[in-house]
């Protein structure tokens, strides 16, 4: 009988459905972690649905989850950062990718990168490795986050991917006071990254969305201005107006009207279209002629994502969230694809079903 | 009756033929110069042929060349910087954009931008611009360019372009020690930046070559090492080793393979594809994954182009070139198409007929 039992697809449109299974053993610099909550990234459902191809391909069955957020119940011998009861995080990847890259900053640029949460290849078990839409974790101490007694648990949650994922590239590009700073994409990454950027001290902070009824929305979470994409005298009003643009879309866009909008020497940073640019989205002409550029940023790493944990607890920021219990994951999913989010679905994890029940 | 001769497309299938018109009289601030050489740049083809769009599509009759060395003859009442029988150049722009620009620094990427040496309107005179493929030029002392005494003539003229393109990004990008540093296209711009980027002091320059034959002449140009993208083996065991590429491929082209050489955080920086990249050419996920970026450059700034002028004739570099008469500018368009010319040809403007005759 399996210990354990999470939420998974058995193929690219089933939807998810129970699965008993059994994590592996506590190594000695493992941690194992009873999930309170894990959030919902549109990573999951992009994986979930084998939207994605080449190395990212998914082996089935696929158990997403990697916004997640608990408490430690056992710990290996070796271990020394954690203790029993300890409040912790685990985020998009559990292990290295190799032995010569072990203790590397930067986890998940390394060649081979990190093993991920979840659709890798565990290379401790040799079986895929499963996300936290379960009941339990266990992960290599290095890859375990510490989350700060001040931040509640579900919202600690979506800081482990959203978060990091929007940090990483704003402190990588030394975005903050006296930059003019776009968003687009006002999901759960953008919504991250409108507060983060506003917390590090930008000048001004512009969301732009394809979502007008989100105007509102990103005004709440403290843009500046909200720019809505359809209104092309708008995206005019702001063209050559950004030192740096986050772009969270998570799917190929036509990304001339951003790059518009970009200063000289601006930068757009992509972080959620893993995907080819299609005929006509990049005008090389425009980038020559600005002298912009359009970069990609991969998540972040784990010194990157501790740092994010702390800075949202220092400075009282965290994801607006939606509590949902694990039997409506399917109907979150499509609001998810269908931008009706405000702004993460996160699982309350007490839900799931007693593996062995 | 007409005082001054060029060679200009009527259209954009016919050949360039000999068009008399006039040079406008030399104002307070203008230097008028007897041409002695210009460089055939591929821009000139893809103007002449109005294979570019939008902003730049080409208004006829279309008399190219934005690579002009000759002797000053004439200065205006205010001149400050030249006088008689200076040697001079003159490289892509000649008036600044707008009086607001009038004196700021990177005058290309102003807005609006720089008024370019031909195909742009000239403010001064509401008629179109003319380039070098002429008898004289008179052009605003500031965007005249000092040749050092040590560099011919016919050396200086492809610097104007194909160098400084090549360098301003060089220069930008702080290329030098330590950097391994690609070159892709090896070209008019190309052995220009295979040059530079040597002198710069990079640890490392390697050539990415679509033309086999190009090998041994990559080589001598002072490439350390030299790819041709054909061998696939040879591209992957580059893959990841790229600081920094430079691409003056000058159209649209797959940038995954090119985007493959890149170590993580590197920059492609494109200065020759004034166009859209096609569906597929560049991978966002790719960008993604190793956090590199795709950016581009114009040209280079009048003090940029002084600069390159000076490295050059300080450092013994030169472009490669082929001097012909005028009557083969249409035989040397089709061979820079073909990839036939090592690596520049440079028109003798003294083969140009007499206005009048």
């Amino acid at each position: 009988m399996a210990s354990n039992i999470g939420y998974a697809a058995s193929d690219a449109s089933a939807p998810l459905a129970p699965l008993e299974f059994d994590r592996r053993p506590v190594g000695s610099e493992d941690v194992r972690i009873d999930i309170k909550f894990c959030g919902i990234c549109h990573s999951d459902i992009h994986q979930a649905r084998d939207e994605w191809d080449g190395a990212l391909a998914t082996n089935y069955p696929c158990m997403p989850g990697h916004e997640v957020a608990g408490i430690v119940t056992e710990v290996g011998k070796d271990v020394k950062k954690y203790a029993l009861g300890d409040r912790v995080g685990v985020g998009c990847m559990v292990f290295w990718g190799a032995d010569e890259t072990r203790g590397v900053d930067d986890e998940q640029y390394q060649r081979p990168p990190a093993i991920y949460t979840y659709n890798s290849v565990d290379p401790q078990t040799g079986k895929p490795t499963f996300g936290g839409y379960s009941d339990e974790i266990v992960v290599n101490e290095h890859f375990v986050l510490r989350i700060p007694d001040s931040l509640p648990l579900e919202k600690a949650a979506p800081i482990l991917c959203a978060g990091v994922t929007t940090w990483s590239p704003l402190r990588h590009w030394n975005v903050g006071p006296g930059h003019v700073v776009g968003v687009a994409g006002i999901g759960g990454l953008g919504h991250m990254a409108v507060k983060l950027a506003k917390a590090r001290g930008a000048a001004k902070v512009i969301a732009f969305t394809t979502t007008a009824g989100k105007k509102d929305d990103a005004l709440k979470l403290g843009a500046d201005e909200v720019v809505v994409m359809s209104d092309s005298a708008d995206v005019a009003a702001h063209a050559g107006s950004l030192d740096f643009l986050l772009s969270t879309i998570p799917e190929a866009f036509d990304m001339k009207p951003y790059v518009s909008l970009l200063k000289h020497d601006g930068t757009l940073v992509t972080v959620g279209a893993i995907t080819k640019a299609r005929d006509g989205d990049i005008d090389l002409a425009a980038i020559t002629m600005s002298r912009t550029a359009i970069a990609g940023s991969l998540i972040g790493s784990i010194a990157e994502t501790q740092e994010v944990l702390d800075f949202c607890a220092e400075n009282g920021i965290g994801p607006d969230i939606e509590i949902i219990p694990i039997d409506q994951v399917n109907e979150a999913f499509d609001k998810v694809v269908g931008k009706e989010v405000r702004f993460r679905y996160v699982i309350d994890n007490s839900t799931l079903p007693k593996a062995g029940s």
